[in-house]
């Protein structure tokens, strides 16, 4: 049976790159076909509906942060995603425009997360172009062509792919800069050398962090990522998301520090354990 | 002497109404002036290097959460900067537009995370409008009056400041979206009920966030908040803000958490210990 891909759409994505390196680590010989769809949240509902088997999203970059949108809609999706692999990727980003100097662009498209990792250079180089917002690296590209006083920032390869020229690159203000991705699905994850959980504290509970976090540290349980997200209730309330370091010597101990955790917050989301490919700059 | 106070401009934002209300509850019969700057890296620019006495920025939003361009600036900064009070309002977006109607709309201007805040909305009433990021809610409302396909998200308050028309409010997601702003200065702080510290952690130190969590959790010592951001140098590696629970009880236990964490982390920043002043919604 041919696995159904989702990722972030549309053609040309990092999202995509991503899943073509985890399709030719793990899936060789298999069957797939890779569906791009518009926004991080269609593809991840994509994966809840059960219309795709696998979905890839970006998680966090080196140098701007969390992607807010992908933590955000896998704690709203009612199913729990399961992590079958994380991917790093190194990120080049390219300036795309069919303009023939920089002095005729007035306008720069991309995703919020590649026009705020170019900032400085935008600054320097475009002072005066507008930063329009797009739910991906790739989705303006497609009428560029057209658009002689516009450009976007995107991946070499997506130029490439859409036959458009690049007028710069690199532009990302950090040479290293990196994405990790996730592959995820909703079938039980293998086991891996890092266990993401989200969980949300009941109201009014005084040390509550403090205290699901200390299920952890008591038993030598190390993180190696916290991120807060606002439970949007109110101000100062927060969703957990915490990655945890897991080798096979820890099983027993990780096991037991989720079931405390379980009974002392409100909503605990495991989404299991998996492995890291990391892919290093050429 | 005349106190300067920079915020995030133009004229009309949220920080504008921020230092607003700051200036009317804690500096009444004093002489101050309000100095707009383009963005938030420059309004912080403009306290660290003198020009002005105090800096108001926004921190946080209940909805999308953290303003990173803040955090990332003040770590960044040589001086420490020392937060004087922090100021919760309710924010509620307008669409402001000389269009009669949305159907005529093509493009819709704001801050990131006013976009964010209405996403729902545009994607229900505006999906075919290109969002357009600039550095503040206010920076598009001098021009809007000569852009008949155009609209802006900012408040109904800038909209009257600009004489522009309102063509639709609320229109955030959600309607209890508030977002906290600090008040800061380079002078030392007065005492509160919040204390504020970001830190940095030596490479490769197993188990470092625990040990830095542990300096406060084994004194009883309540964080109501903790945000991870890229420390830039490699994926994985953080800085920590994190709020601390104050009390005239818990002076001394905080005092030598700090000590612990100062000879811990490889750099501290102490923001200082402040009160909160929060507006509710009319």
């Amino acid at each position: 049976m041919t696995l159904k891909i989702a990722h972030l759409g549309p053609t040309g994505t990092y999202t995509e790159a991503a899943a073509l390196t985890y399709t030719e680590t793990e899936l060789s010989g298999a069957d797939f076909c890779l569906q791009p769809y518009p926004s991080i949240a269609q593809t991840l509902k994509a994966l809840a509906s059960g219309e795709v088997g696998l979905a890839i999203v970006p998680v966090e970059n080196s140098i701007e942060g969390s992607v807010t949108m992908t933590s955000d809609t896998i704690w709203q999706l009612a199913a729990t995603i399961q992590i079958q692999q994380a991917i790093v990727l190194p990120i080049h980003h390219a300036l795309i425009s069919v303009a023939t100097d920089l002095s005729k662009i007035e306008m720069v498209y991309s995703h919020p997360q590649a026009l705020s990792q170019c900032q400085e250079w935008l600054q320097q180089h475009l002072p005066q172009a507008a930063r329009i917002s797009e739910n991906s690296t790739t989705a303006a590209l497609s009428t560029l062509a057209t658009l002689p006083h516009a450009a976007a920032i995107s991946s070499v390869r997506a130029a490439n792919l859409y036959n458009l020229p690049v007028l710069a690159q690199p532009i990302n203000d950090r040479p290293d800069n990196q994405t990790k991705f996730w592959a995820i699905s909703l079938q039980p994850t293998l086991t891996g050398n890092c266990t993401s959980v989200a969980f949300s504290l009941r109201s009014n509970t005084p040390g509550g962090l403090m205290a699901a976090l200390g299920f952890f540290a008591n038993r030598g349980l190390n993180l190696s990522r916290i991120e807060s997200r606002p439970s949007k209730r109110s101000l100062g309330e927060y969703l957990f998301f915490i990655d945890i370091e897991t080798d096979i010597n820890n099983c027993r101990q990780l096991k037991s520090a989720l079931a405390d955790l379980d009974a002392y917050a409100e909503t605990v989301k495991n989404f299991g354990s998996y492995r890291t490919i990391i892919i290093e700059p050429t």
